[in-house]
């Protein structure tokens, strides 16, 4: 069938930079969040080239920020998440699985401390200030758990750092990685981390007041005419190369952390978690299945909609080996490149699979680690 | 800009029934729990005729059901809801408010009641799974909370009795409004209620294995052929003109339920629930606004993207008198009609007011009760 339309409603939230966003010609959305996401504005491919070389403004308010204020804040974000944060400091940004009672990932924010007692959890795409409130309510906790008016503005690629300096001055050349500082702009005080979902490097802006969204956007644009900045998003092709896992697609509430990878971001002997439980029996047996790389053979594939189911080869052949979750072409290494959950008698790098194409077609397939590339290659 | 197209990807999740949907020509997805739903096929008005007219498949698996099951279940649901179901019995479908702690709405579902210590929540759009995880947690309460395999069909229209007994049989009939049966399909017992999402009468299906979505559609498409059976969805035009309030538009967290109309399911002197200090609170000085109907002059508008501003008119010019969150023409009624929160004001119908567009421009707008008209008119 020919790709559906998007049927837009109040119920798919716009955004502070909407109105820039569709002036700039973007062809394709996304819902994240409740809210609408550009995922294409020229193609995937050229998109790509582009965040590679110069700098792009991603509208990304749909990273809403679940903020938690009050006595018991850094309380409630403990029993949340198996990350240890006896020692985050503030004006730091942590990226945090957040479990259910079973293990389960439920989100993955990056989480921001504000202060002692105030953290924004910046989340992917699941209401996880249900699940605080919740939590909160049913402990007793004395803690607020709201949604600001927050809307981040990603700066990425290469020449980002050049684009941010001159609306915001220098000052943003010394924020280190995953830290965030609060800088001016037009009489505010906006926090600004150096973060972001690709490997080209850059900024998040997190706006908090969307009726500066306009002037924020115009301003970074305006300055960026001779570096040549455009609009951008996360793009399939970069953060698949780069091995960046994508909420509900990648990894659901099936999958725990350590089939995500993500057991360096667990501590087990530490401060009581929901799921602690869950993973210390876990641990005991290892994963069954964990996210890989997978090289798919053949002509170029643009995208999967749904899993696609792996299976083996060889002595296994047509076992279940496994779902791609997420795949592209890569013009860069010239194949098809995949994000999978391979079962653990297959995962092995190197191991020779088949994944089965939506229309029952087979095609050769290679384990392998992510990341695929390193993104400077 | 042109309309956009939908990026599909694995955490858009596509339904039982996606390939006979697609099939069938849906031109527009919306995004519901996670989950595509259809918005239109062949026009919003030609699918508003053949919806009053004939009988209509929906795709409304995304009508996700929070299955909550344990001996603590009864007590969790009753925490969760102003509405009181002390009384409600097994087979019974009871719409229910859901309310944090300040009143705000966080989603509208039909409860079915399974068991006495089991329950579907058949939820709007939120993760309402998380919500009443995070009390369970918090509560100490012994029950699972879960997401099962049921993926709901819907048969709306005039003829959908007819070709439902072709099915099902004509036990069918029996089911009254509100109430579901088990009805044998493929060996398998299906809960199928007398309810849905228009006003034109019909059926929903609870098919709780997903391989059997195909044959489920191509059993009821097939049996139809003679009805003029089509695929729809839920139709703009119809919901509006019958009143039915969309959740994350008409309603959303900011909304309480004496805003939304809904102070019939909220009982005040009986068990405690989430919300009821602030409700009592609310229920001594009344809403602030409410939701209405407005008619609008001038030409065909057929939808809004965004809440539009709502002014008075004559002494009280230009003031904020409210937004509208839903709007269409109704070419039965021959007038713009709309859905929108309403200040206290400006509420009484036959009140004139202006609505303003998104490019600027006001029309004129009058004030009227729910719904529009009568389905049968």
């Amino acid at each position: 069938m020919p790709a559906p339309l998007l049927a837009l409603s109040p119920r798919l939230r716009s955004t502070p930079y909407s109105a820039q966003v569709e002036a700039s010609g973007v062809k394709a959305y996304t819902v994240y969040n409740h809210m609408v996401l550009p995922s294409v504005f020229r193609s995937l491919e050229e998109d790509y080239w582009h965040l590679r070389a110069h700098v792009q403004l991603w509208d990304v308010a749909c990273e809403r920020q679940v903020d938690l204020r009050g006595p018991d804040a850094a309380r409630l974000l403990q029993l949340m998440t198996p990350r240890d944060l006896g020692r985050v400091q503030i004006g730091q940004c942590v990226y945090c699985p957040l479990l259910d009672e079973a293990g389960g990932m439920i989100n993955d924010p990056v989480v921001l401390k504000l202060a002692e007692d105030h953290f924004w959890l910046s989340i992917a795409s699941s209401d996880v200030l249900l699940w605080a409130k919740g939590l909160a309510l049913g402990h007793g906790f004395d803690v607020a758990v709201s949604e600001p008016d927050v809307s981040p503005l990603a700066v990425q690629g290469p020449k980002a750092e050049t684009l941010m300096a001159r609306v915001f001055g220098d000052a943003v050349g010394d924020i280190r990685f995953f830290r965030f500082e609060r800088l001016g702009f037009q009489g505010r005080s906006l926090v600004v981390a150096r973060s972001g979902w690709s490997k080209q490097g850059g900024f998040e802006i997190y706006l908090d007041d969307s009726r500066l969204g306009g002037a924020l956007w115009q301003a970074l644009w305006d300055a960026g005419q001779d570096l040549e900045v455009g609009p951008g998003c996360p793009n399939l092709i970069e953060r698949i190369e780069g091995g960046l896992l994508s909420y509900g697609s990648d990894m659901t509430r099936d999958n725990n952390p350590f089939e995500c990878g993500l057991e360096r971001y667990c501590r087990l002997d530490g401060a009581d978690f929901i799921g602690k439980a869950a993973l210390l029996r876990l641990s005991e047996s290892g994963p069954l299945r964990q996210i890989r790389g997978l090289r798919i053979a053949g002509a170029p594939l643009s995208s999967c909609r749904d899993f696609w189911r792996v299976e083996g080869q060889g002595e296994g052949e047509g076992a279940f080996a496994g779902q791609v979750s997420s795949l592209t072409w890569s013009p860069r290494l010239k194949t098809n490149i995949a994000l999978a959950m391979i079962e653990r008698d297959h995962w092995q790098p190197g191991t020779a699979l088949a994944v089965v194409l939506p229309d029952g077609s087979r095609r050769d397939a290679t384990v392998c680690e992510l990341p695929f590339a390193d993104p400077a290659d």
